[in-house]
């Protein structure tokens, strides 16, 4: 049942939003070896109002929530506590939705496997001895499990994209700005963007246009569709192929399209680095997890001068994706290269977030949906210009996909 | 005769622009041991109409001018020439200035003292043995030496106004983009600043006036004035407290204020090093005198992240800075605070532009006028919240102090 069913369904009293809570906070109880919620809030007041009536939500552990532990998946912030609802969570509120408990995030979102935390590694509900993909860890694994069906989450680098393509969701970040980052815990200023997961694109629509107070127009016709031949495993490459093949039965114009990944991956590094590093330079210690500890330091490595010429590369490079953009309706491409990995794989950071930092570092809204495969899941992202043409893309493709 | 009245005269065929151009050429060509301007066009073509009608103009080397050198005071572009006009040299031909000259910068503007640079140090006009100040140490060795009325410089973190101090003469660094950079070899762009050097603060009105295409209206009382006491050289102190006696007699309401120094020239200087080491990344080389090369290599020390923590303060910074300056109509300082030292001492690197940082950060618009002192010259900074404030509290504190 789609989410503007159940709202609806709650708003005519046809749900009781009492119920919906309970079964939430249930299956959040059973999350067994999971490890995708990291706290319950179970004296969370219900609604029957609202674009969002009654639905039970999910708030990734670094998106500060009042009252709630803050604790952002560090031993560091064991003991804080939200002080105030970060403004999406508030927009979450005043739409009639329940933040019912925290999802589990790579230790200050700073990595994308989704294995470091002080509570251990999150798990993939397809194998749990495989990673969830980062940093939105718990809240990919959560909607994967059908512990809610809303989740928040943070894509600094494909924070969002990454874990719904290996846990078999919908993930979506919109263009820059469009969900606000206030309340967030900060991992890169320039390229943070927060996220949502759902089972659906139509889901993600309408939680992001409610979230977002906009409204998206529909695609109107058949789109076209830029492909980039990008390397991955012969099973990913495959169901790609096999997609690309599906939407093109169906109508879409497929037309090769191209990026300098290079360059996007070197300069959203050098952004990155730096603003992670000036956001922890006072706080960094041994309580840190090695992993995240250890590329921090190497961060506040990266010299100034190198961080102003990427500062200065950002608009030649977004201008080139633009054009790019402008050519299509939308572009895809496997959203990564690989599956779900065994825990404790760290080799996989770089192919994991190596086609995702683009959309951060120019602010293009992306999605990532579930492409049709065997076994563990793999994701096709979608790229546009702006959020209608991504959003109506995403959900033409979706449905091309799921026969 | 100010500048307005030599325009006027040429427009009205009473000056003949061909002889103040001749006047001019031959006071450039009898500077002797100065070194204050590096290169004469003796083929400018002379003008009869516009603002600056006949006006004889010096450009500091490091803005571009079509056709002449644009060697930026370094053995690196020993061979450049300027490809097209600088915005600013283009707005000076426009209203009618003749661009007679380049003169000497310390090199690609690095450095205050003006003693670093391809065809050795610049002399101050007042004792060639002592330094000009930098970086725009020709302009204003030039319009002090008397070899012209108004002289282009630029002001990243006072290189205008140390040498006009320093030299003698007025030194105005309008707000940020009043004066466009386009064409200027750029040291820092966050904080660089066109600005001219005249005789007189009705000359650097009139100046700004017509390159910046504004009209500024004067000041309509008596200033109230911000006083910064700092620490100064003892005949620099006195000067300072004679011309603050002067100006309450003329009138003048005077009330302390205060900034806070050390954050503020922490963060220029995080800014400027990293900003300035990006550009001159792939350029680096032992050409460079050894000056700046080796305070180029320090610059590009500066980690990334503090670059990014220094861009964090400079909102608030400006903020605060801006509240100090709302309460009065400028603020009034020793600009710095010794006069010139013989060449060769670069100790004086950081006093020299302790109090003239502010005003690159921050964007707000800053004039040094001379203070009356027996030999040697020194200047008094005034700080205002905008041009019209600041030039004409400037104007008003020069007619105060010149008996």
């Amino acid at each position: 049942m789609r989410l503007a069913a159940v709202a609806r369904a709650v708003r005519d009293g046809e749900l009781d939003p009492a119920e919906l809570l309970d079964g939430a906070l249930a299956r959040a109880t059973d999350q067994g070896s999971l490890n995708a919620v990291v706290h319950l809030d179970r004296s969370a007041a219900v609604r029957a109002d609202g674009p969002l009536a009654g639905i039970p939500v999910l708030v990734k552990e670094i998106i500060e929530v009042e009252g709630l532990p803050f604790r952002c998946g560090s031993e560091v912030f064991a003991d804080r506590v939200g002080a105030a609802d970060a403004e999406v969570v508030a927009r979450v509120r005043a739409a009639g939705g329940v933040v019912f408990g925290l999802t589990h995030s790579h230790e200050f979102a700073y990595g994308c496997t989704g294995s470091a935390n002080r509570a251990g590694p999150c798990r993939n509900p397809h194998d749990p001895s495989r990673i969830t993909g980062g940093s939105s860890s718990g809240s990919a694994a959560a909607v994967a499990a059908g512990i809610a069906g809303l989740a928040l989450g943070t894509d600094t680098a494909g924070s969002v994209r990454v874990p719904a393509s290996l846990c078999g969701v919908v993930g979506a970040k919109p263009s820059r700005g469009l969900l606000p980052v206030d309340g967030v815990f900060p991992l890169s200023r320039s390229l943070d963007h927060v996220g949502v997961f759902t089972g659906s694109v139509a889901d993600a629509r309408y939680a992001v246009e409610v979230l977002g107070r906009i409204s998206l127009p529909a695609l109107d016709s058949r789109p076209r569709l830029g492909v980039v031949d990008v390397e991955a495993s012969p099973e990913v490459a495959a169901a790609f192929d096999d997609s690309l093949r599906a939407l093109e039965a169906a109508g879409a114009r497929l037309t090769q399209v191209g990026f300098d990944w290079d360059e996007l991956n070197r300069t959203a590094v050098e952004l990155q680095g730096p603003e992670a590093a000036a956001v922890h330079a006072e706080l960094l210690s041994e309580e840190y997890q090695p992993d995240v500890r250890d590329r921090l330091r190497a961060a506040a490595e990266v010299p100034g001068w190198r961080y102003v010429l990427a500062r200065e590369r950002v608009q030649p490079l977004t201008a080139a994706v633009e054009r790019v953009l402008s050519e299509v309706d939308a572009v895809v491409l496997p959203t990564v290269p690989m599956r779900a990995t065994p825990i404790g794989d760290e080799s996989v950071r770089e192919p994991l977030l190596r086609h995702n930092r683009l959309a951060n570092l120019t602010g293009f809204p992306a999605l990532s949906v579930p492409m049709p495969i065997a076994g563990l899941p793999a994701g096709m992202q979608v790229l546009a210009l702006d959020d209608a043409r991504a959003f109506g893309a995403a959900e033409w493709v979706e449905a091309a996909l799921v026969p």
